[in-house]
């Protein structure tokens, strides 16, 4: 059992609260049953386990489980209430796009922030999916606490690449101006462009997409939630295919 | 100029950090231009404008601004920058759910507890409607901070109202079993019926409604989140009445 707070793997789970850290060693840590119970289903196997010595987590095939203080485990927690297991992962592990055999619908998000967003943008991936998400630099992390949160298990399930990765054609999501939603005519292939909170997307992203789209919106309002936009083209799209 | 963190003014805006004092004297405060910007341009007055001295907001007819010292604003701030301006907002003075004379559309949300999720859910009803939101105890604040934000000033131009009191037919949005929404044969009037983030809708909620309808999902994945579900509900309704 794990009773001082200088053990080297719970160091390790506090060094990967920052990002940095997690890109630079190519890991990062999953907090909760419901988590981990994801990843163990998809076949994503962790490299430590850390588990409440007092109330052990209810998982089977839970592979080289450490007991932790309880104490110790719940200083490591971001929660409220401390969960019975953390858990980490090799980010290499994780599904990966395949440029050269994309799922055929996807998402690229263009400096989408919030890892919350980005989080729930996986989790409709899986959903309306199977979609790919491409991430341009600047995005929120999918594996950091509140992306893995939000997409509710499914970063072990939806293929993630890089934003130069997704394939064409294209079509950038616009507040005004694009062909509407409904009526875009979809090819076989599509990844839609989902820009920032604030920003939106740039002139030259835009210029760089092959198609435009617009949801629909009531004339006052300016504009849907990044997360909300994607999953209505995912929709879409998803109706139409059918 | 207020120069004491004694102020009964900041006293009051830190007093409406508290969920139970902003329902007790019916009030909230709102930080940021854009917030207070969304609330002037629906004619929503603030009962109190406290503004930063050295950097005042960029605001038209900001009425009775009160200076505030910088540093005493900042304390008052739930943010990385802090604001130029918090105004005080009277709930009476939002836009209420009329039970005689609702919006065609709306959403009904059961135990939605988090307040980004609720947040998100009001400037949707703005963006895809005008549609109402009705909320049952136990939703999360739409006058809280994190409400507030997600909504991006949708809060001042969407009718709220209680959960009883949305129009009826209803449908349950369910993760499984319903009608699919594509092919779910939409009545000139409709509410549907979103459950909590993670139990869903009861099986009362459910018998309740008329209708059940059921977002087509891939069958490894589990559900949507709450607020991306009712998105979904209120853009397939909104394509079909166009």
């Amino acid at each position: 059992m794990i009773t001082s707070a200088a053990n080297p793997r719970l160091k390790l789970v506090r060094r990967l609260a920052s990002r940095r850290q997690r890109e630079r060693l190519g890991l990062f840590s999953c907090e909760g049953e419901d988590l981990v119970r994801a990843a163990l289903e998809a076949g994503v196997q962790p490299v430590e386990v850390l588990v409440d010595a007092e109330r052990p987590p209810l998982l089977d095939d839970l592979p080289h489980a450490e007991p932790v203080q309880p104490r110790l485990l719940a200083e490591l927690s971001a929660l409220a209430h401390p969960s019975r297991v953390i858990a980490v992962f090799r980010r290499a592990d994780l599904p990966q796009l395949d440029p050269a055999n994309p799922p055929p619908v996807g998402l690229a998000l263009w400096h989408v922030v919030d890892p919350g967003n980005v989080g729930t943008v996986v989790r409709t991936s899986d959903g309306l999916g199977p979609a790919f998400v491409a991430l341009s630099p600047g995005c929120g992390d999918p594996t950091g606490p509140k992306a893995l949160r939000a997409s509710a298990g499914a970063v072990f399930r939806v293929a993630i690449g890089r934003f130069d990765d997704a394939p064409r054609p294209r079509a950038a999501l616009v507040p005004r101006g694009g062909t509407s939603l409904p009526e875009l005519e979809l090819p076989e292939r599509i990844t839609f462009v989902v820009g920032a909170e604030r920003e939106g997307l740039s002139e030259d992203v835009v210029a760089d997409c092959e198609l435009k789209a617009t949801i629909p919106l009531d004339p006052a309002s300016e504009s849907l939630n990044a997360a909300v936009a994607a999953a209505i083209a995912l929709y879409e799209s998803r109706r139409r295919r059918r």
